[in-house]
């Protein structure tokens, strides 16, 4: 019985997935009865979740909440395997993927779902000085820069440099952009609070640049005003129309004058993975594989690209680099590869808009929904909360995430305070945790004199 | 008011204490009334909880579940000063603690809290093939290494390399290679059973290795029978009267036997660390500083010497390398400048003997408490919980903790498993999920047929 299975498995058609985030992580659930053997490779052994990432970043969530080992995802999909691994070219004449490691994945049927990495807009020496948010590794790193950036301070007396510790732009008025800077904004305005005796980190100044007139540039003017004024009531300098010249290590530079900050966090602009550009088919301006409404570049019709590695217009307008967007996009590749081996015609994708979302600290956000309805302040936040735990995978880590949330609310504490270890050493993190405990805390036999 | 405060506060006292493990923390704390200026200076901004230290090694834990920021833990009390540092030597003459980055820290009275690191006995280089488990860094290292091991055996195609990945060799006895050993061959048996296409955990091999003729030495007999019976049930090859000869990339060497592993833990014996015997004052062969029954070292009354960092000999027998001791010393140590302060005599400290635990897997323990008391199994292990519990920091950690104790326990998932992010990265953690969430997870349009 066992050894039919698996005779009968070898002989399926080989579908490989390139990129386990929400679009590759979809199809390969979606295919999970489908009549094939599934092979997903990514570079890392877990799914991002990656809207939740700012919150690493700033220490209200850790990595274990918004990162799912695949192997565990994927364990009762018999038909799947997951292969850690970097995918470093595409030969769509022998149908081959080509790993780092020098082995040579084939496969009948390609999913393309490489998303879309940090562009520096032709400086990639930015990236050192002004790191972007797409990996845990990010913002575990953002985490380390915004938490030791206050630690120096509190060790610094030049005045002049202990201003720049405590300056923070945030260089991007998009969704992350937006999301990073109240995050810190309320980081330093409420958590850290008490917790030094030579600073004040109330007085940690965050500044959010936008080259264009407004910041969240795809939503409508009167959410991009309430976004405003609700980052302005949090603190933040949101400074628009302002293009950033050059970054270093001491900070940005925006036309003649220099705005001094050790800590620049990078928002501003995304590409496509290299890896699909060696599909050798066109692609747009920021590097996205031009597809057509059935998601295959021009002339690959086993080769499916979805999520943010694809250019795709649907009636006039492109379809954004969005979570739900790749979600679709996972479930109709998947769909369309069964409909071929069932030899039945395949309609084309259309991406159904539920509209987009970005928080703006605790308790606030915009919301820009289907039929043209807006909303802001809490009731978008309360919608935001509840998409967002609804999304995220597995009942452990919502009721996680939601104890967390509730315990931040109320306390203002962040239950991730970062560490850095050695300077060679790896980051992770450490709980910010109020309450003394009896047995370590206060010795009651102790006869120490009131403190005057 | 408030300058009247801060003015008698530079007059106070400056209490400096060396290390934030169990014996410093406490000490710190212990001294939240006294009129003293307290600086607490760690190379890390947080506490760890060294006891389930190995269970973040194992992905039973995360690392915000053992590791407390000191800003948060000791906000309220507003004596005291963080800082994060690295001490380089001490001057008992200058009464002066010097940092690496150049700065010099005066005290009057010296709290040398710096606990003990791995030693390797002369074979430094041992370390890189063999690390051993002392900070939240190691931790990561080795849940790196152990669960890379299994990523790499998946894709060997090499028959004894793939042996070699799948042995796991633990070297030394002692409660931490238990614990380890127990640990990672429950990981291999159960966790992450069923999440591998090509290879088999189950029969991954795990060894531990002890040079004396039973592990947990410090252990009477009956206990350390029952703890070579609990590891054997778990499948776990013990061999005690070993010495390792030498340690390299691809294992141990054992006289003229070779054990091919590619992982090797090393739990084998430890060391003061190096900035305590800058004092000046003699150290036994494991370079703890020896102290007098006032934990004094020799001629220098100002300086007190807690918890691993010092070799103390009570009742003719070494009080032990525990938490217990380093919080009774920390305690006492607080209470003694307390007493100096007010002119009063200081009794000699005294170890109060409230025994030890070793927990072997999940649901079975070894607990040696006072009175001859022996408990093995699984009521030593509800022991062993509790006992942890409650003397872990804060309310939301234990509760934390809790959860994922009796999530494992019920499902045998674990919910901390790492991940590598890239090769020059950082290590973090990721969740293990098995719940396929409804929104990614099944597509109820989709017509797939049923697998077969």
């Amino acid at each position: 019985m066992k050894h039919d299975e698996s005779t009968s498995t070898t002989d399926r058609p080989r579908v490989v997935i390139l990129g386990g985030g929400f679009g590759g992580l979809t199809a390969a659930r979606a295919l999970k009865r489908a009549p094939v053997v599934v092979t997903l490779i990514d570079q890392n052994n877990h799914h991002v979740f990656q809207p939740l990432l700012y919150q690493v970043a700033t220490s209200a969530l850790e990595s274990t909440d918004v990162a799912f080992a695949f192997r565990s995802l994927l364990r009762r999909q018999k038909n799947t395997e997951v292969l850690m691994g970097e995918a470093e070219s595409i030969d769509p004449n022998g149908r081959v993927v080509h790993l780092s490691n020098g082995h040579a994945v084939p496969y009948d049927y390609l999913i393309v779902a490489t998303g879309a990495q940090s562009f520096y807009f032709g400086h990639p020496e930015y990236k050192t000085h002004a790191p972007s948010l797409k990996t845990v590794r990010d913002a575990l790193d953002i985490r380390y820069r915004v938490l030791m950036a206050f630690e120096q301070a509190e060790q610094e007396t030049d005045p002049v440099e202990q201003r720049a510790l405590l300056t923070f732009v945030v260089v991007g008025g998009g969704p992350t952009g937006v999301e990073l800077a109240g995050a810190i904004a309320e980081l330093a305005d409420h958590a850290l609070k008490r917790d030094f005796r030579h600073i004040d980190p109330t007085r940690a100044k965050v500044m959010l640049l936008e080259r264009g007139p407004h910041i969240l540039p795809m939503y409508p003017a009167n959410l991009q005003a309430k976004a405003e004024k609700q980052l302005a009531g949090l603190g933040v300098e949101v400074r628009t129309s302002i293009g950033v010249n050059s970054v270093d290590e001491f900070g940005v530079v925006i036309g003649s004058d220099r705005i001094m900050a050790r800590t620049v966090l990078w928002g501003a602009g995304t590409v496509g993975a290299a890896v699909a550009c060696s599909l050798g088919t066109p692609v747009d301006r920021h590097g996205r594989i031009e597809v057509a409404s059935t998601l295959n570049p021009p002339g690959l019709s086993n080769v499916f690209v979805i999520g943010d590695a694809a250019a795709l217009v649907q009636d006039g307008e492109p379809v954004p680099g969005i979570a739900t967007a790749a979600i679709q996009g996972g479930h109709y590749a998947a769909h369309a590869i069964v409909k071929r081996l069932q030899g039945k015609p395949v309609e084309p994708f259309h991406y159904w808009n539920k509209g987009q979302l970005a928080t703006i600290g605790t308790s606030r956000a915009v919301a820009m929904l289907p039929a043209r309805v807006h909303l802001w302040g809490f009731p978008a936040w309360l919608m935001y909360l509840t998409v967002h735990l609804v999304y995220l995978s597995g009942f452990r880590t919502r009721v996680r995430v939601f104890l967390s949330w509730i315990w931040s609310f109320l306390t203002w504490a962040r239950g991730a305070r970062l560490i850095p270890s050695q300077v060679e050493g790896r980051a992770f993190e450490a709980a910010d945790e109020e309450e003394a405990p009896p047995p370590l805390g206060v010795d009651e036999h102790h006869p120490a004199p009131p403190s005057h």
